[in-house]
């Protein structure tokens, strides 16, 4: 029987891909669970040379599962189907799985066409990240105070829900849970939306003569996230299109509405307009 | 014969509108020009307590002009003509007059109109603010580091050049000269564009019930100056609205040509538009 207090803590945790995220993992589970044994793989020479000391760097994700519990994806989305395939036959019988993908409908199909115990997965997605990204980056307090979502399926063991739980407010994240279904489309409005927003406005200035030297903080922050790594952001925008698609014909409406609101000078228009979007960014803060 | 050495610093420098920018006017004079003299006034009395004790307060416009040999207005740029109006007859025959104003061919226009000496007028646009305007949030070193344009026409004095120069020198600003003309189509792309996305994007936000409790820094960072005050933004959209409202229609095409792709599953279309945006963006860093 599993007490509700017990917290359910990894003997070794395995992060497969070593990025921000990957690299924040390791680090925020050095500091926040002291014993735990830590397994890492990562493609990349500078990313494995990153957590060199903090985890045990193995040549292959198959190697690096071997005999933890628990195991963390950390690759770019469409990387993940992939990784599941080259791990599921060395995982150890206990082992559970999640990643920290920002789409998590793919993740789940992929867990139940190609996994042997689909129900040993459960997808989170940690609200954080930076678009500097990188395990140089990677620190024990990237999840500290942030939201990090857990998504579960009717197919997903309930002692998982317990494990990812524990596992994420150990480092310090806020935990919600809901379906992929619903995962995805509530982080295409607050999530992919932004950043293909802009994407749209850099995309667009960077084909003018614009005068960046008189640029402020407002251009600045209001492209920030187009800085991200279009490795990780492609497959996150493709796999989630069908529901960004219908989003920025929104947006294209929404300045189309601006715009001619301007047209015709309708200044109590414009206010209204403003007030909005006013009231709404307040609600941020 | 002025010498090019000599700095020309006001005797008395009279602040018309007290808000952020106003008062960080009077804050840096305060600082950075020990012995000038300050007047000021403003409708509101929190703004006027604000800057109680820096400057002398004055009941209207007219009477806070008396005696200044510069005069910074500093009200919304929709209240500018008729500051300019409610001032000439008391000007000082030595003083010059300047803005802080985010369009500038408006304010030249009504200078031209109203003004007895359109010549003593130069219009300035330092490139400092925030989304948290208010006289409370003011402070000397608002301008510090920061782009300020000033705007010239054939007409405008060329010892005006030199003192405009000085005084947001004085100020630690970097100062860009240009003509009304290039400054209203320059800040239509770097930052009333940036302004308008942001607000368009909370706008579409504000009418869907976004799961605000997940959002991370990119929709907070992307929709930023979108909480800008309205009373600010919309004369400076209105007024600039012949530069904006072409460029408005550009970003939406940039956003259809995202959307299309997306809906042509077009991976290395989107990573060109990705790239192409992120370098625009690192270009900012």
């Amino acid at each position: 029987m599993l007490s509700t207090l017990e917290i359910l803590r990894p003997r070794r945790l395995a992060v497969l891909g070593v990025g921000l995220l990957g690299a924040s993992v390791l680090r925020a589970a050095q500091l926040r669970l002291p014993g735990v044994k830590l397994s890492a793989w990562s493609r990349s020479a500078s990313s494995r040379q990153a957590v060199q000391g903090i985890a045990d760097i193995f040549d292959t994700p198959g190697d690096a599962v071997r005999g933890a519990d628990c195991i963390v994806l950390a690759a770019p989305v469409d990387a993940l189907p992939s990784l599941l395939e080259s791990i599921y036959s060395t995982l150890s019988a206990d082992a559970w799985v999640t990643d920290v993908g920002s789409t998590k409908r793919s993740v789940h199909a992929a867990a139940a066409r190609v996994f042997t115990k689909p129900e040993r997965f459960i997808g989170s997605h940690p609200m954080a990240g930076s678009e500097k990204g990188g395990a140089e980056q990677g620190h024990a307090k990237l999840f500290n105070g942030r939201p990090c979502i857990i998504t579960t399926t009717e197919k997903t063991d309930l002692t998982l829900v317990k494990s990812a739980t524990d596992l994420w407010s150990a480092f310090g994240a806020n935990i919600i849970q809901m379906t992929p279904e619903t995962h995805d489309e509530a982080v295409a409005a607050i999530s992919h939306l932004p950043h293909a927003t802009a994407s749209a406005l850099a995309h667009l200035l960077s084909k003018k003569q614009a005068r960046l030297d008189l640029a402020a903080g407002g251009l600045r922050d209001t492209t920030r996230v187009a800085a991200g790594d279009p490795s990780l952001w492609v497959p996150i925008l493709l796999e989630n299109a069908d529901h960004l698609i219908p989003l920025l014909k929104e947006l294209e409406q929404s300045s189309a509405d601006l715009r001619n609101l301007l047209a015709k000078k309708d200044a109590a228009g414009i206010r209204a307009y403003l007030d909005g979007a006013r009231a709404f960014r307040q609600r941020l803060d």
